[in-house]
């Protein structure tokens, strides 16, 4: 099959890989129906997290499943299949509790490279979720946002209790951050301050459910906030973004009592102890347990109450991958969808 | 009147001082029945924090009420108060939200030196909760503890999260440690893990409800904390120090989803934001909302129900208040009650 590797930072190529097999009775193989590049993938294409070998991409899928493992289940060959980037049984104690990323036997389902044409899914019946049937091909860009970004941003509102008499801002305006202004509004929240300076996605912002746009920055932005909210603060924070920057405008921005939700993945950041402890603000985040989600997002996609997949402004065959990673790291694309040849 | 001065690191002095005078209309002036040495007093004492001139000390009080402003409308001269060491007007938004120790008009009560035979406490009528009547005199120490250190040990297990079904540990066996663990047995937690290597603090963290105690410090009593459960960590941790060392045991002690309430105020914290990503823990802490747990604490006393007055381990009169420090400092008393000569 055909699939992503990079082989440094900015040099992504469409290259020949394996088949990927079944190695574990509790396994899965789907053909991928789409696959898309994350904001996280963009930290190796940076630079930012060194890339030590060819390495194959890509962790977000939707996809029929063509073979199970023996001790599978609850999925069976044929079901079209969301699942998170992260394997989990969906058994153990910290799953039982909802943190499936977080789970006992938890394993990375992107060492497996999804931008592909198949993929190995470990631990099938914790970690994928079948559709009621196949889905229509317009809400397939959607179920493929459930898959970790979707998700992420949803765990980012939960995480920052958004949700009725709440005013939420939200820090970041990639895929992540706009879908954290969509299940913000979903949860009820009254007024949502979107933190951007693009105006594609300040669009995009207000069509999920952003009554305000923030231009301003760091603590310029931080005290906009502040500004608007008669000098509180707003009640629930998302930190969508993963900086020193952006983590230290989330807590000046947030009022005492309120919440902080971080999705963003933390590169570099120290948050000053003292500082945090007269802020007197919960904080919560981390990557994102989707799989808790997942039953929920299907359903409201599956109902078109949501249209999350308006986040890929740009699709492409998955052989022009190098290409998305480009547009994307140019912030000339919000987020890049892409489908295999079959 | 006479009241407790530091002067410098180690140099705390019983001197006189002029009587606070009532100097806002929601001002009340209480002759104080018996004051404490804090923790958070060391800091000054150890030279952690400068001392730039001389500063009267203390801020936690208990006594009757002798004189009111124009405006006080819910206390009244003769009533016996207990307050917390921030003045609140408790009507503001934060406030409402439980968040007096950040009302957007506090005032540090203890600027006015609580060891001391007066005291001036703004905003009255926030901040001061009456008794019923006039307190048997043993459970003067007990209402005292409320003032801070019983309010702070709650306010960590409630930020913990501590509850039926959750196993607790507590970082730090000071008296707001060892009284988090009486607010967690209180809560109804399962499993109380005292960290402590000092045995008459584990005989009090026994008495107010610790099941387990854990000698070992830093990362070694992290991985204990692990062992003792399943090699998950413990749902609620309690910091009670404000040392890198405790705030990074308490992170790696507590599973994932599980929550933090750390109360020893922060002094060179730094919080690693990689780790706390992928720690996926609720923080949560600052200066105890004493307030907000005022009422249900005297009443707990009152009752009967709790004994926190148990760790004063060492009262004085108020002219030895200097004694009452270096025993403190030298950790041979858990905590100093001092009474004032009337």
């Amino acid at each position: 099959m055909y699939g992503a590797v990079i082989h440094a930072a900015g040099d992504v190529r469409y290259e020949q890989r394996d088949n990927p097999q079944i190695q574990a009775p509790t396994d899965a193989i789907i053909r991928l129906t789409a696959s898309c590049v994350c904001g996280s993938d963009l930290w190796d294409y940076r630079g930012i997290n060194p890339v030590h070998q060819p390495t194959p991409m890509g962790h977000e899928y939707v996809g029929v499943v063509v073979q199970i493992g023996e001790d599978v289940k609850n999925i069976k060959v044929g079901d079209f299949v969301v699942g998170s980037f992260f394997a989990s049984d969906s058994t153990c104690e910290i799953c039982q509790a909802g943190y499936q990323s977080r789970c006992v036997h938890l394993e990375f389902v992107g060492a497996g490279g999804a931008q592909a044409q198949y993929l190995r899914v470990p631990l099938a019946d914790g970690t994928l979720v079948a559709t009621p049937s196949m889905p229509d091909p317009d809400l397939i860009p959607s179920l493929l946002t459930a898959s970790d970004v979707l998700g992420t941003g949803w765990f980012g509102a939960v995480a920052a209790e958004a949700g009725p008499g709440k005013t939420v801002a939200v820090v970041g305006d990639g895929a992540v951050g706009l879908l954290a202004i969509l299940a913000a509004k979903q949860l009820g929240a009254d007024r949502i301050i979107a933190m951007s300076r693009h105006q594609a996605r300040q669009k995009l912002a207000f069509e999920f459910g952003a009554t305000d746009i923030v231009t301003e920055r760091g603590d310029d932005g931080a005290a906009k906030i502040r500004e608007l909210t008669n000098g509180l603060g707003a009640h629930s924070v998302i930190e969508a973004v993963g900086t020193q920057e952006a983590m230290m405008q989330t807590i000046r921005s947030t009022r005492a009592g309120g919440h902080v939700g971080f999705v963003g993945v933390s590169h570099g950041v120290q948050v000053p102890g003292e500082e945090l402890f007269f802020a007197e603000i919960h904080v919560h985040g981390g990557p994102a347990p989707v799989r808790r989600f997942l039953p929920d997002l299907i359903d409201r996609i599956w109902k078109r109450e949501i249209d999350p997949g308006k986040v890929f402004d740009l699709t492409l065959p998955l052989s022009q991958v190098a290409h998305g990673y480009k547009a994307m790291d140019e912030r000339r694309a919000i987020k890049v969808l892409l489908t295999p040849e079959t």
